[in-house]
């Protein structure tokens, strides 16, 4: 049997990752674990939020997956550089895909990066960014609205061009960037109104899409790419809510998720 | 000292791949082999290009390098699952990157591709595209006016827009495809002219640009980025004539090539 890809995240914006996961490698099998019971990871203190990581990784190294994708930017900048080091299997954040991405589209070498306020004060995209390009102008905003306003279902229409147009003015305003990373799984839900108030001239990226497109090189490197072909079984499990699961994989997926499970995760140390 | 990272090519198309990868991993050094005495390899059997790929590799790894770029489709064709099996170090082509970046860019599953006779006559797009989505549709055209015309430095002009033209005609007119591969490394030197015929709706994916975005993919996964940063100096290597690789360098890097020597190649086996 074919083993799946693990992907974790503090709840639901990992979905996003998921699709295009799904999308971009639709003979790999996905087994989601999301936090939601402990969601947001963005206020809380670095040991925490790499507990809770290790903790849902550890769940998923009981169910014979392949590689691991860490859906979260919190749980990235917190957690991917131990696991990789941990780990017997490949793992990847959805940090360094975006800022790679970026790095290839930017011409005037000015990127912006928005993402929660833990994700900004983080520092972990310019760091991704000047690793490999210590010469990039890097500016970023956190946006604390976008999660709570996607979280309620509200993705376009008045109310989200309102928030994400006062949210977006310092930077659509003051800076003169060509390429805008959305550094938070949630935000592709919010593209097409974070585009048409940034304007067609802005490059958006999105850290979902780009994660999806490593994770397939990723396993091309290690030969791990799945053979069988279509119709892959998904599994989804949550610590919370199923309501709040079901309400946005709708919006994404254009269905709902049927393999849905509630899990309690323990503590654990790998 | 930090090692290079290794590109080789049938001749001057590969610059392109190496213009990229300047621009992406500012911190990297090159050492570039372009087998230009032998060009095109197109045509060749496929045991020919493999022994001249393989002297190409034996040649750098006397070089102290922690990675080799084929830069050349005919090559990755040919060489690449050998050389992935038998070398030390990771190996990477040009053909996955673009089909990949394809997969991710395509809305309604319908990619062409264009390249060389040789490239399109392998079949290797179609095969690497539907190893990761086997229900993509996939349309091949080989335009074998490009590359000579690339080779007489004509890029732009009524007379490009002629040749392009009349060459992408049947893939037009004839196919709904979203998405166009340059399945060649000469022909992002054409990108404009090819855009301005196809349409601003096609989106068009340069298999150089995406090679040198997952080149920094593979290094980040094996921790060999460089931390040197800026500056770097890169060498390159001809069997064949220094004038037209000092021609075609203009036209890509805006500037000559200081480091270029001549070598020959003897056959190796490894």
């Amino acid at each position: 049997m074919e083993r799946a890809i693990g992907v974790i995240d503090s709840g639901v914006g990992g979905l996003t990752v998921a699709y295009e996961l799904m999308r971009q490698l639709p003979n790999e099998k996905l087994i989601y674990v999301g936090d939601t019971l402990r969601c947001p990871y963005g206020p809380r203190p670095k040991h925490e939020v790499k507990q809770f990581t290790l903790e849902m990784v550890e769940f998923l190294l009981e169910k014979e997956i392949k590689m691991i994708v860490i859906a979260c930017n919190t749980a990235t900048a917190f957690a991917l550089e131990e696991l990789k080091k941990k780990l017997p299997i490949p793992v990847i954040g959805v940090v360094q895909p975006g800022a790679r991405a970026a790095i290839k589209m930017t011409k005037n070498n000015h990127v912006g990066i928005i993402g929660t306020e833990g994700t900004i004060q983080s520092g972990a995209y310019p760091a991704a960014l000047k690793q490999i390009n210590s010469e990039l102008k890097v500016t970023t905003l956190a946006c604390p609205l976008f999660v709570p306003m996607v979280e309620k279902g509200i993705l376009t229409g008045e109310q989200a061009k309102k928030v994400v147009e006062e949210t977006l003015l310092p930077l659509k305003n003051t800076t003169d960037i060509d390429t805008l990373v959305l550094g938070c799984t949630h935000y592709p839900l919010l593209e097409k109104t974070i585009q048409a108030v940034m304007g067609d001239e802005i490059q958006i990226i999105s850290s979902s899409e780009e994660t999806a497109r490593e994770t397939s090189t990723i396993l091309e490197v290690h030969s791990l790419l799945s053979n069988e072909s279509g119709n892959s079984k998904h599994h989804f499990f949550t610590t919370g809510d199923l309501h709040i699961f079901t309400k946005i994989s709708l919006s994404i997926f254009n269905e709902h998720i049927t393999d849905l499970q509630k899990v309690s995760m323990e503590k654990v140390v790998i």
